[in-house]
Order: C-alpha cells, then structure tokens, then sequence
C-alpha cells in the first residue's frame, strides 16, 4: 500500500460524537441501552442514523428486511492500489454490525460497528479515494434476536424462509407487532435477499465480550470462526396441587425438573464440554401462584459450539439430562427444537489482511474464535466475511456494565479501514 | 334435639342448580374455573351471588372490604331447643367460604362452601325455624391471595392493617387496581371490621384438598387446626452476561442459586420437617434472554406448619439453606418477608357438635388438621370456629382436576346445618 493510503487515519473525535449521540437513544439510568428490534427506542435509532447517513452526503438505502445502509458508490477520486481478486464496479463490500440491542444491554454491542463502518465511508469520501466497489455501513435487522435472530443478515443473504417466521422464538405475535410498527412485512422480509454475486466481502468490527483480549493485553482479536448457536423450549409438566394439603410425596413438581436439569446442564457442559457454554436464561411457572405446586415449566435453553461435530453429541447429551431429570420427578418433557446456526469459517484471506493491517498500525493482535452469534454467519457461504474484536473490560457484555476504552474503538475503526483499503480498492 | 329439627335436611337439587350456575362463570375449557380476586370472572360470580340472594328472600348485605352475604335475621319461627351458651339475639351466627380461585382452579374450593351456606340459610328459612342468632352465608373477599390472602375476613375481624396492604403478595398495582374494579378502597377496606361481641361464631365446609378422607374411606373430616402459612420472596442476584462469550467459570448466574435452592428445601423439609410443606410457585428471571445469563431471579416461596415454634425453626432453616445457595454460586440474597398466617385450633364445643351431627347422619368422621389456609383462620380469636372437610377425589385442588361426589357435598350440607341448629338455635 502506498505511503498516502497506509497514513490514512478515521476521525475519532467525529466517531465519538456519532457514538455518544447514539448511545443517548434508549439510554438506561443505569449506562446501558434498551433498545430491543422495533421497539420505540430501536426504531427512534434507526431514523437517527437514516439522518446522519443524510447528513454525511453519502446514500441511505434500505430494503425488504428492514436493513438500513449508507452507501458509497464506487466513482471519481484516487484509485487506492491493491484489489480483492475478482472484484468488479458493480460489487458491494459490506462493512456493518447492528443498532438493536438486548434488553437492558450496553452501548457498544452492534452500536460500535455500525458507527465505525459509518465512520470509515466518511473517511473514505472525505480523501475522495475511488474504490473498485460499492462501500455499504449496513445496520442489519434484529441480530440479538428479540424477534429472530439474525433476521436482517438471513434476509439479505436469502437464508430467511417462512418457516423461520412462522414459529420464531420471540413469539408470532411480538414479530407481527414488530414489523407492522416497522412498515415491514412477511413478503418484504422474504424478498430482501441479493444476488450472490453482487458481495464483494464482508466486514465487521465489534467488541469481544469476554476477557481473552484484556487477560492476553491484546489491541485487536482476529476471528477465526463463529460458534453456532442451537436454542430450544424444554417443557417440564407436572400437574396444579393444592400447596398446603398435597404432601410432597404426592406432587408432580414441575420446577423440580427445570431446577434439576439447570444445575446438570451446566456440570456437563463444564466436564464434557469444555469448548462449549450453555445458557438458561428464563423459566416460566404456571400456573404460578405462591399456594399451587407449578404444573409446568418453560424453559429456555441455548448452547454454543465452534463444532459442528461437537454440537451433536451436546445436543444428545442435554437432550438425553433433560429426559433423566424429568422422569426423576415424574413429569414429562415437551422439547420444542427453536432453531440452530451452524458454526461459521472467517476467510482466511481477510485474517490475513486484518493481520498485515494491524502490523502496520503497530498493534497487538491475536486469532481467536467468537463465542457470540454474529451476521457475519449468514453471509459466510455468500462473500468473504472477517471480523475482528477490540477489548471488554472485565469481559461484560449484555449488561449496562459493558465498556471498551474509546482508544481500543479507535484502532478497532483504523484496522476496519486500512483492510477495506486492501481488499476493496481500486 | 327434636325429631322435627334433627330430620331437617338441605334441598340437595336446589343446591346442585346453585352449584352448577356458578361453575360455569369462569369455567375454562377443561372442567375447571378461573376466578381470581376482581377478575372479570370473579366480579361476575359476585354479581351472581347477590342477585341469588335477592331471588331468595333472604337480605342482602355488603362491607367496606367487598364480602357479599345473605343474611337470615333472628325472627318469628319454631324455636329450636338447644343454644349455644350465651347467644343473644344480636348477635350473629356465620357460615361461609369464598368465591374467588387460584388462576386455572377448580370448580369446589370456596365455591361449595358458599353454595352449602346459602342452602342451610335457605332450609332454615323456609322451615319457619327461630334462631337465637341471625344467620349468615359469607363470601368472603380474596381468600386464595391473588391481592392480600384471606383479606375479606381479616378486614371483618380487624386484623386487616395498613402495612399488609403496602406491599401485598399479589403486587400493590393489582391491589389499587382490583380494588377499584370492584368499587373499594384502602379506606374501606381498613373500615370492614365488625365489633367483636356481634359475632356467636363461624362455621365452614370445604373439600379436603388431598388424600386423607378418601383412602380412609371417611365421609367428613372435622378439622382440629389451621395450618399456618408464611410466604417471602427470595432474590437471587448475579450478573447479567453475553451467554455466548462469557465462559461458565466466569458466571454470577442467578438461576443456579434459584434451581439448588429449590431441590434443597424440599430435600430439607422431607427429612426434617415431616408435618410441613414448602412450595416454590414461581420464578422470574431478568433480563430473561436465552442469550443473557440470568442476573436475577425472584422465588416465591411459602411453607406451612400446625406449630408455631416448628415454623420458627423451619424458617431458620430455610433461609440459612438460601443463604449457602447463594453463596455457593456467588451471588447475593435479597431476602423479603410478605407476611404469615400462625396456626389456628379450631374450637372444641364446634368440633363436638360437627361430631354429634355426623353420628346422628350415621356418616363416618375422623379428626384431622387442615394443610391449607382458610378464612376460619382470621376468626379464631373473636369467636368460635370450626371447619369440615368432605373428600376429594384422588386429593386434587387448585387443579381442574378437583373433584368431589354431589353425594359427598349433600353430607357435608347437612352436617353444617344440623351443627347450626345444634349451636346456634332458639
């Protein structure tokens, strides 16, 4: 790379201004965000960043799905020097994370990427430099999942089918809801998908959400793979007693069973498991009342591997643990399978260019897989995808409590750029 | 007593047609009913009811706590023979129940006993019988604890306090809001109390609620004592975490506090505690993501005992049993006393006479204590107080599954109104 591309720097001072205006939409007392998909703060968000995608003279688009971009068209200006393959003017390279947040989350999950693929284009346009693509700062639809999960990535990469929309894990109703407020709908959702062929690649910038960075004292994680995620509603039904006058021998406890299995699952996970995590992060009693033994027990049961292989044996094992603890206590077991994402390979060519990126800017990197979901799955079959990690402190994330050091934003931003510059220019 | 007044019996079809009328208001799809406190339900069972009483002829009567009844004034008639020690004519005799149930319960808790008061009200009246006393079929206001818990007849003998409405059970939102739905207030409420001379005693028939009656192969169950019920919320809390990028080592997960605690005090109380029960009804999960590691979760948790310093123990080991929970998983326990109930011993002159009417019907009765809570409860220290159980199939309540033989419930009817005329007439 020439001396005039490889100095090229973002501008950090107009990053953090987009950053913290965002960060003040759906704001919670406690620092955090609650902006779960088409909620009155998430769509306020989106109108936000449609105005700033105005406000900087580059293109607003939006489709089917929801997905809101900011584009700039391959054109006039200096031709940067080295190309990604193939590439051709009529191609789009994808530079995005994702403006929804989980309830009660922080203001870096998604927000950070999306400012920074914002911020790059800017760069990008200010020093006129002619790219031999289409540069797009998309803000892809529900990634976390309030709704479906990944919903504007599977969309636009034509993975999103009706049945994902007929039983999604948000419930029906809530996705119905959620769309109407949107001014979307089924058929936009299913007809959002592009032409394979039109993506160049795919990066994203995001923050780890877990301690390896900060523990290694590491600038930057290049990820190698994406683990997938299986999610399912394990029901443990029993039957409505009298809480005073059924003696405890005579009950077909329901929580028993899903306060069984919760305490198994995580010893197996940590015993057999050792690449993988598990998560129950709600159970619903019913009927739920003080005075009646809880006939059933909704439970909702996620679990990660970056294995394909792995993920079967966890998914016998749990299911079989769920099976064990239910017929311990009498009850039975209901398994209604949610949905799965299958682990995801980053391109090694990307690696290599967030590496060489990240040399040249004198940080500290390290390759490591990501634990969390993330849209760079949907599009992985499609067009090269990479991401990379910059630190959490204290591993938080999910929570008003997740922070990442805006000097740590800011290298995060200037490796997304010097490898859009690599990959994707003239 | 006289064979004129010891042939009486209840009008067996008339009550079923009662009982009938008002199991269908609020009746669910599989045989149960669903009438909690101020419900839409409940608001229509109550309007039922007065408009009952009216067709009657018997007087209507209503309280600044929302208990409906008839009443039967003390009046020209036969004298019955036999009294009640020192009643006099102002005084009045209750019998009653409560109308309202547990969400998704059956169609006999309360239910009967407010039908089978009515019919004695009904048997005495057109019998042109005399009392002492005036009568008084009750339906006492929240007994299950939607809102408070036996909040109508702890209004009505004083007990009712404004610090039990502050922060009831059921939430104060509820509360305010089901109290003005049924045209009440705090005020009103903390006015219902009636002076104590006025009341000669309260007598109640209920389903068993489990299995005693019925594997013994007894008719009637005349209860020695109340159980007393005490109820706490107890909070778990962690941390709030990326469930994906957070490993399990890491973790503050607050359902795990929740789940062993669960296990561990039925565990506790099987072992140590064999005449009490413990029940956790529900519990609520926060954020409650599949993808957020719980960092709360609230339980609701009761235990009953007949001896108050057997409670006192229990409690201890309950809460140290939290305790060591919480501090296994690392996480806090916010712990929030809502209120008890002490035991209560049934009165030994009602208890005799339950047992002289139940020889006289030639129905076999056994002496036994009562594992849930009633509204004799409340009563106990303003005037005498007895109770009688008739079986429950295969011992199912607060369940859809709750049923009795109209046989059984006729048995019981009688039993009440023969024990009425043996205390409470001329």
């Amino acid at each position: 790379m020439t001396q005039a591309f490889s100095t090229l720097r973002i501008n950090s001072d107009r990053m953090l201004d987009s950053f913290s205006q965002l960060a003040s939409i759906g704001a919670t007392a406690d620092g955090g965000v609650n902006r779960p998909t088409f909620s009155e703060a998430h769509l306020t968000a989106r109108q936000w960043f449609k105005e700033e995608i105005e406000k900087s003279g580059l293109e607003f688009h939006t489709d089917g799905a929801g997905n809101h971009s900011a584009i700039l068209k391959s054109s006039a200006g200096r031709v940067a020097p080295h190309g990604f393959g193939g590439a051709y003017r009529d191609q789009t390279f994808l530079l995005g994370s994702h403006l929804d947040s989980v309830p009660n989350g922080g203001r870096f999950d998604g927000a950070l990427g999306v400012m920074a693929a914002l911020e790059v284009l800017k760069t990008v346009k200010e020093n006129g430099i002619r790219l031999k693509v289409n540069l797009e700062a998309i803000d892809f639809t529900d990634e976390e999942g309030t709704l479906v999960g990944l919903l504007g990535s599977a969309a636009l990469a034509g993975h999103l089918h009706q049945k994902d929309l007929a039983s999604p894990r948000g419930g029906r109703e809530n996705l119905v809801a959620g769309m109407k407020r949107a001014g979307l709908s089924e058929e936009s959702m299913l007809s959002a998908a592009r032409p394979k062929d039109s993506l160049a690649g795919y990066l994203e910038l995001h923050i780890e959400q877990g301690k390896r960075l900060e523990r290694a004292g590491m600038n930057i994680g290049i990820v190698s793979a994406i683990v997938g995620i299986w999610s399912y509603r394990l029901s443990f039904i029993g039957r409505a007693d009298h809480a005073g006058s059924t003696t405890i021998d005579d009950r077909l406890d329901a929580s028993l069973g899903a306060s069984a299995f919760t305490l198994a699952a995580r010893e197996l996970v940590m015993r057999d498991f050792p690449n993988c995590v598990v998560n129950v992060g709600k159970m619903d009693f019913a009927p739920g009342a003080f005075n009646i033994v809880p006939a059933r027990v909704d439970l909702a049961l996620e679990f990660r591997s970056p294995d394909e292989e792995e993920f079967n044996r966890l998914d016998i094992a749990l299911l079989e643990l769920a099976q064990k603890e239910a017929r311990r206590f009498g009850l039975e077991l209901e398994i209604e399978f949610l949905g799965k994402h299958s682990p995801s390979i980053m391109h090694e060519k990307v690696c290599n260019a967030f590496a060489a990126s990240c040399d040249d800017l004198g940080l500290m990197h390290v390759s490591l897989s990501s634990g969390a979901g993330h849209d760079g799955q949907s599009l992985a079959d499609l067009c090269p995808v990479g991401m990379i990690f910059v630190p959490s402190v204290d591993g938080a994330s999910h929570s008003p409590r997740e922070f990442t050091k805006w000097e740590d934003c800011v290298n995060g931003a200037n490796v997304l750029l010097q490898t859009v510059l690599r990959l994707a220019a003239g």
